[in-house]
């Protein structure tokens, strides 16, 4: 089944509002097999909901449609709707029943505005609307469903959960749309997809790959469509299997995996503790990693070293001469800090940064990107060169992530 | 002029990536009087893309394409658009050189499949991209222009701020919006809205109000509309000013400023140096004040103290007994940190942070978003008690954002 997202709302066209609706719908609609093929953003102008209806591509059977059913004049969208599906309003008595409810239970008058929302098409099937006035309708039409809901996020999920979703599971029947995600890291785009090209272009006929890249990291989704969904997760399966013999040294995690997630899970499996000494990533590294709950249990703190005088303080003890002899951002001096934060701190791990993040204090040299991470463990220290980009911004994350990468192969 | 904005990609058609590219252009596009008039999103399909260049509206005088410009086999718009305007791909020296530069810098070879991202069309202006390896193009046909640029926000970001919206400013000649933007901090809308109540009825009527609210703070902006830029001006500006009698505590900065931002501007201007420690916050404050290219002028660095081992070690120096007593959730653990790291760090001012984020480690007297900040200075010491939400990660942006702010009031 194919299907058609109008999201319909000037708000989402001055960017006041980012469109988040259009995107939890389509990973619903996703895993009920059925495929989004296009979303489309309107004014809440008549005109424009009547030409979106009929220019809907012949191969859509879905149309889902959000926003313009409030109670204020500039929604039109049912208007429109009855206009398209020749259908005339008709008072429902369980909808006024509803709103009256809504507004009584909030100490509120229900006005003549809102006693216009209990009248519907003839022609639609209701959809109640528990948190809010406008009601959903659903129309069918010559073998198409169009759906329509409310703009408010929390009354459209509502909706979409409890009413459209089982009916269109129902219909759909046993067709299933499988995704899997495998996540790397330290290789670029273009780069990993020269190494694993032999394992692409033998992929299956029905799998198809997609390279989603995104700050330092690259997203490879198999995407299988079938009707027996085990058979359908034993292809992807196995063709993971097959990968993870490629590139096992990029591949940190699989899905919604987070770096830190990650990283978290490892530390709290092998029972150990870390902490951070950061140059450059200027707290963003630790941020990253306290962003996940219960960080606490392995993470003790940090120290930000932005000023050298930090760094050869008494907490990391870096030896002057280190950043007299080597710069401050070198292998030397990112290994002092780890090596010294782990002490100062008295972790199991530590992981230091230093980098020239930008736009300043770049030289011939050292160019602005140019970065050293540094883990110390009980088994030593060990320490990687990087050379990121000219945004300071995305230095901050590329530096991050891969010190989160480093650690995670370094615990496996 | 109206606009259309295509955006291309699997990606947000899955609901895997949210379009946040789209609201960022029609920001943008918003403030230069341009109008979107749709936002459709299709798959990175020759038909798709096709079909949507040949359906574009007559009153559309401007399409803006992002994505689908990686080196990777399922890109296909850069083909489509030479089938669509007539055009053939022909070498072009400075894209190849920018791509050689980028991969150079990273330390890293060009491959086949990237210098095949110097190939571009004939009739199309490029836009180069320093951020990566697909460069933009801008076709212009009968009075249309049509821009294609990349997926990626940070290389589509800076293409359309430095050569997209420069070059659109100037086509439109003397059409004026003027947006200004007042931020504050510190009070809720409804509460800032009953404040301001009069101030706003006796807006001028061609002058619109909206309130933005984000994570503890709220952005008022006035909008307006007219022929004459300078006279525009004048009435924002004096309306603003009689703002900023009403409600002085809250205002903090304007436009595009960031709390970050102020900050770091108030502290060069006063000669003063900073250092954070934190424990709720997690690193998340340093990130923000280290966000700032060149903060290092200011920030010497600080401490992440998530354990109370780290607060009571030799660079903060908090007397055990007073966790013992108050818990580290406390004015007096707040401030002992702040007047610890200023003398641990040598610096003129400290701000330090501590709460409970949640989602675990909250109790009837300290529920989940308790936090108290502090500030200390060569005056003394002084703190805050805030009593923020259930959720962690917008506690952390609360308590990073209040301590933000009590630094600029402080500084003033």
């Amino acid at each position: 089944m194919k299907a058609l997202i109008l999201s319909i709302g000037e708000e989402l066209l001055t960017g006041q509002t980012v469109n988040t609706n259009a995107a939890w719908m389509a990973r619903q609609l996703n895993l009920a097999a059925v495929e989004v093929e296009e979303i489309r953003v309107i004014h809440d102008k008549r005109d424009d909901i009547r030409r979106s209806l009929q220019e809907v591509d012949p191969a859509i059977s879905l149309v889902l449609i959000t926003g313009g059913l409030g109670p204020t004049r500039d929604d039109v969208t049912r208007d429109v709707l009855c206009e398209h599906f020749d259908a005339r309003l008709v008072p429902d008595q369980e909808v006024l029943n509803d709103i009256t409810t809504y507004f009584t239970q909030r100490g509120r008058e229900v006005t003549g505005i809102n006693r216009d929302q209990a009248m519907v098409p003839n022609k639609a099937r209701v959809l109640r609307n528990p948190n809010g006035t406008a009601p959903g309708m659903w129309f069918e039409l010559d073998g198409r469903s169009c759906i329509a809901m409310p703009g408010v996020p929390f009354e459209m999920k509502e909706m979409m959960r409890n009413l459209v979703m089982p009916a269109l599971l129902e219909k759909q029947g046993d067709r299933h749309i499988l995704h899997k995600t495998v996540l790397t890291q330290g290789v670029g785009e273009s780069a990993l997809m020269e190494i694993i090209e032999g394992w692409e272009d033998n992929l299956p006929e029905d799998i198809q790959l997609a390279y989603l890249p995104s700050t330092g990291i690259v997203k490879l989704r198999l995407t299988g469509r079938g009707s027996h969904k085990s058979q359908l997760e034993e292809v992807i399966n196995g063709q993971i299997d097959r990968l993870k013999q490629i590139i096992p040294e990029y591949i940190w995690g699989y899905d919604d995996d987070t770096l830190e997630g990650v990283l978290g899970e490892r530390l709290r499996e092998r029972g150990l503790t870390l902490t951070t000494a950061e140059s450059c990533t200027g707290g963003y590294l630790a941020h990253r990693i306290t962003s996940v709950a219960g960080s606490s249990d392995y993470f003790t703190g940090g120290i930000i070293a932005y000023d050298n005088r930090v760094k050869t303080g008494p907490l990391l003890g870096v030896d002057t001469r280190l950043i007299d002899s080597h710069g401050a951002v070198s292998r030397e001096v990112a290994e002092a800090m780890a090596l010294g934060a782990r002490e100062g701190m008295h972790t199991d791990l530590a992981v230091a940064t230093t980098g020239i993040a930008g736009p300043g204090g770049g030289t011939t040299n050292k160019p602005v990107g140019t970065t050293w991470i540094a883990i110390a463990s009980e088994k030593g220290v060990h320490s990687k060169h990087y050379a990121f980009g000219n945004n300071r911004g995305r230095n901050l994350i590329l530096a991050a992530n891969a010190a989160m990468a480093m650690l995670i192969h370094s615990l496996k």
